[in-house]
């Protein structure tokens, strides 16, 4: 999905925020803010090769100039290990709530979606996880290639599962937990190599113990979505020969949608008016779509 | 008020949308993106002469901005000719409110404050008038200087009413109407001399029969707030010389918060964080303040 000219005005929003997290020095704040508003003017869309710059891509730009400028690797690190815990905490009733249902399957991905309100980039921190976890476990879905889903995974001997946020993770898991317990099939789950924003890395898959369930890779690259020509040829590797592909989140979603791949599976929930035009759904909507089906 | 670097984000988000009403061409909207960016980088916060920049310091360049690339010189037009209209549409029974309620000065002001709500800047156009008018007639005030206000109108022989937006002038009438009722004395209404936003201008006076109750004048000014060192010599001179003036909104409450002027009374609904942080209230709070006073 390409960047719009509305994604401008919200990735300074994301940036001042990012700066904040980094410096309480409101001068160096300023320059970041001067600095992105330099690369979104002289570089961001004047892409000279034609390639299409999705918003991963110039996240990715954005968070590199805050790390030169401030020397903060991680600014979400006491974000991602807060989230990892409230979502930890949950886990137990969360479990429950998965084995207690008629569909448990399908219960664990309306939870791994409802997770995906955890997000520092788009919703910028502001959201309400309890109110998110009720809502998103009886809306009625906006695409739901359930079928599709199911039908995939049971063909599947090898799943490639693409982590998005820290706390999300913790649902991540349980739905891995459940695939797992319906079908014997290796899963990799996905972590970026580098920390942006709150994206999941090494060290939270393994405040989870995600290792338990899959084996955690990383996918070689610092963009706050799956850009295939900046990841790894590792991980290219299994995202290539992977029977099924579970993508969560809009970052991935921005970068891979255009693939059209039929093995990919895109479980998010809208938090964007742009996004929701791309989907052609409405803002708030909970999506369960595979990358190679029309709606 | 100063302008505070989570200004930036929203006046890139206000550039785009009058951009949008300006011109269909993407490309023109892109370049004035850009050209915001520079203008924003390069000027608005490094003032060499070390003067406070407020917001409508700088909306007034970026509408310039606009203007120059797109020839367009009153993208509002249409929009403020459809809330004058259903303003008007409103008088009668926004008269009748005033008239049957227990105290109709207080009503007024009231009226004038949700009209307040017409803002195509801050809000973006985002808003419920009828939901607003409901809202305001019965929420406490958060700062409530209605004595003072009563006590200043009682010794006033001149008023000088600053004119906010357009359909918002209605409400505006409506209060100069009471005040007439109430006491004799002269009232300027004072509008915007050049289009800027939706902000009133001579055109909006003249459609609301602005006249019948006020003299109404030019500001000699394009900002969309009142900047007195842009303001021409004759309005000074009657701003100078007037016992009393109300300032309506959030634009002229930026730019005359720092004069502390006993005689000036700002009427508004807070519409962002950054003015609510500055009076120390809430965003959505209704706010009767006399420039002078101590909350």
């Amino acid at each position: 999905m390409k960047t719009y000219l509305d994604c401008i005005p919200c990735i300074l929003r994301q940036a001042l925020a990012t700066a904040r997290l980094s410096t309480n020095d409101e001068k160096i704040q300023e320059k970041i803010l001067d600095q992105v508003m330099s690369f979104l003017i002289n570089s961001a869309r004047n892409n000279p090769s034609g390639e299409t710059l999705t918003p991963p891509h110039i996240g990715r730009y954005v968070y590199r100039i805050i790390k030169e400028i401030t020397g903060c690797e991680d600014p979400y690190r006491d974000v991602k290990i807060k989230y990892n815990q409230i979502a930890l905490n949950m886990y137990s009733g969360l479990k429950d709530t998965v084995k207690d249902s008629p569909d448990p399957l399908s219960t664990a991905i309306r939870l791994a979606i409802a997770g995906n309100i955890i997000d520092f980039g788009a919703s910028g921190g502001q959201f309400d996880l309890d109110a998110t976890l009720k809502e998103v476990l009886t809306r009625e879905f906006a695409v739901h290639h359930y079928d599709l889903f199911c039908d995939s995974l049971s063909k599947t001997k090898t799943l490639l599962y693409l982590g998005d946020n820290a706390g999300e993770i913790v649902f991540d898991k349980i739905l891995i937990e459940e695939i797992l317990k319906m079908h014997k099939l290796k899963v990799y789950y996905a972590v970026k190599s580098v920390p942006v924003i709150n994206d999941v890395t090494i060290e939270d898959a393994n405040e989870v113990e995600m290792n338990n369930v899959s084996e955690v890779i990383t996918n070689g690259s610092d963009a706050p979505g799956t850009i295939l020509d900046l990841c790894s040829r590792e991980f290219l590797k299994i995202y290539n020969n992977a029977d099924m592909i579970i993508s969560k989140g809009q970052g991935n979603y921005e970068t891979l949608s255009e693939e059209n791949k039929k093995n990919v599976f895109f479980l998010l929930k809208v938090k964007c008016a742009l996004i929701a035009g791309h989907l052609e759904v409405n803002a708030g909507d909970i999506i369960l779509k595979c990358g190679g089906a029309n709606q």
